[in-house]
């Protein structure tokens, strides 16, 4: 059972290493999964930049947000994002919460983001906007630092894979930590392609069926999945964690 | 004879390398190549990421996708598009399927990308769109996962040189990996320039005498060609494999 | 004493290559500090690219922007932005002048630059834009070479926290070193991101009561700011700076 | 004499390393230097990638094009445009001739591209587009392979520090090699600027005025320009060659 955890733990800072190396969070955002072993705990770094995460680092949340063990260390404040949807989602295994700069664009404006491409599908047909004025305010300072929040978001996520937040980013949410990874990826991609097309013209999404059928032929152990997994780990300079998984 | 078919690989590993280090293909993409000594037979890497394509990864295939010798290694799904092309355009050496960023725009929109700078000019007067959805009805993973739908790819693109494929990418198809590399690596910079200048106004693309003339100019081997090859593979870190060629 | 000046020396030493590192500035732009023991002076380097800015090239000057001592060294030529910023306002302590080419299509259109993501609310709810050419004349070389220009872009910066410069740049002024570099790393995302948005549509910019919010909860050593602090510098090779400091 | 001429040598290759590190060149595009004590001579590359090129790659031509020693290298098929220049404009000292993609909007539009920063003053107020097509037909390959079409730009250039070529490049011309390249690098700056900006609203070009002010008080050896020219070539690897210079 150690070795499970030992193994997600892992996963867990690799992923957070390709997040940063392909720009897709700064100093800012942050990767989590479920626990394992413990449907009602999540693992989530400290306090620090993803690119240095390290297994050191990851500490171990309650659905509400509460450390499992008060060790001293600073957790993100934002961490309720990804509790309250472990707790609204079972089927939910691993949450990024990040603020990819191209996707912001979709966040202050009323067009919405559509799977425009085969990688994009992966967000789902639908990507609702939370905007955290609706019920707490218009003075704000746009984190999510509670539960109350946390909860709101996702509800407004409800059974979708990304909820744009207004003026600040998104959550993302996924059955694995490599699904999660990837569409996190794959998402700004999709975003600059639907705004440079929509400066051509009239733009053709995904059909319902399209995204159903990429949606359902996705397996996270397939070899193409695995090849982009192994890829952007490698470019992130974690080929040899990689390697200890194997 | 062997010694033919080595150089072929080299040629075709260092092509995986530029394409990926010139952005063109990620995890995903593939290059490939016809046989050297038997025209009903391709030469095209396992499913690997083409950054880290070795000549120990390539394998051989007949034109319906079909592995030469089954040695259990895994081809990539799409390799049908490779096939089909060989098989409908004796003239065709060397094919690429990418998923290239700034190429994607073209093929969700009804504007038609068009060579519109001296560098673009190989990919021809007309270059057409290819939609899944016609033929094979909107609920498809819009991947070529079979012989008939990479012969439909195959009819779009006709005699033309570069197909884009609707929410998914392109297939570019040339007399020799040189060529089909180069193409590969202008045709999104073409996007990029034709996008961009279409939002100052009317744009003048090449004339067809134009493109007909760089068409008729072109030399895989002349030292202008050349250079561009060996400075692409320098940069992918290839210099050394150029060497073994030289 | 000497060790308090020397500490913001190797601050400001940071602050140079963070902000080379993250593209605010290149061979052009400056960032420097208020004297930490005397507010009638600053610190800034002499006239090198910032990328390669060392303590020994930290230089003191007076708010007019003379040199506290004369030893021959080049100073930047417009280094009187600094000093009259300092003058007009006793609660700033640093201040950037930069060309950030994504800010810069802001300061020649009538569109206002508005804070439209939560990273960019520091740059406060307005952002005037000075035109040298208003009081000085449409002859200028639009650099601020004197105490004159210097006061008159004061003026127009008034209490804000940005001003932008037609034509040129940008003056951005804050409470501490990190609170400005900070602010110029995140400003060119927030122009980026208007800029994207304004083509999809009507835009929705924070309010003024998020804009109050988060000013009022930002905090130079908090863990986030300190987060970010350190990722930036880690990338710009200066960890080891940072380590001395602590 | 010898050591001057062997000192242009030295400055040209720095030159080339620089264009093709800040991404004004690829594997094409080059940068000449009027020989020093002949003025009817240039000094340009054989055909090699500007990354790549040494020392001993510079040839020497006379202002026809024709190599001034037949040794067998290969010189680039387009340098006629640097003798035509430098035949016409006895004031210009140095030519580059690229194909830097940002520029490339502004040449198959009829939106002139105007100076809108102060960094790119230096292209001047006027900046003309050369059209292959209007004397030499549709049919060519775009490319400038002889006297006549380089002369026939020269006479578009007319007084003029660049000119656009239709569905091509530009080229530049400057009275020092410095000088050629710091515009080569801000041209693409500017043209991105103006780009953007006009999505935004009506654009403020720096005024006749402006632009004459820079134009009067730029000195290639002034401690702001070498600033410059050090920074570019470091971060180009070639900060030892310039301490040879030094």
């Amino acid at each position: 059972m150690e070795f499970v955890v030992a193994r997600v733990i892992t996963e867990l800072v690799v992923a957070n290493r390709i997040l940063a190396n392909e720009d897709v969070v700064d100093a800012y955002g942050h990767v989590s999964v479920r626990h394992p072993e413990d449907p009602g705990r999540y693992l989530l770094s400290c306090s620090r930049s993803p690119q240095m995460v390290e297994a050191a680092d990851i500490m171990e949340f309650t659905l509400d947000g509460n450390p499992a063990r008060d060790d001293g260390r600073t957790p993100y404040l934002e961490r309720f994002i990804h509790g309250a949807i472990y707790e609204a989602r079972p089927d939910v295994m691993a949450v990024v919460h990040a603020h990819a700069e191209d996707v912001l664009p979709f966040g202050i404006t009323p067009v919405p983001l559509r799977p425009v491409i085969h990688s994009g599908a992966f967000i789902g047909a639908e990507v609702p906007v939370w905007d955290i004025a609706e019920r707490f305010g218009d003075r704000t300072n746009l984190l999510v630092t509670g539960m109350a929040q946390g909860r709101d978001l996702a509800r407004c996520l409800a059974r979708n894979n990304v909820a744009l937040m207004r003026g600040h980013g998104f959550a993302a949410a996924a059955r694995s930590l490599i699904d999660v990874v990837r569409m996190s990826v794959y998402l700004p991609r999709n975003a600059r392609v639907q705004l440079a097309a929509m400066k051509l013209g009239k733009i053709k999404p995904l059909s319902r069926g399209e995204i159903d059928a990429r949606l359902a032929g996705y397996e996270p152990h397939s070899p193409e999945t695995q090849r982009a997994w192994q890829y952007w780990a490698i470019r992130a300079g974690c080929g040899e964690m990689l390697k200890d998984l194997a």
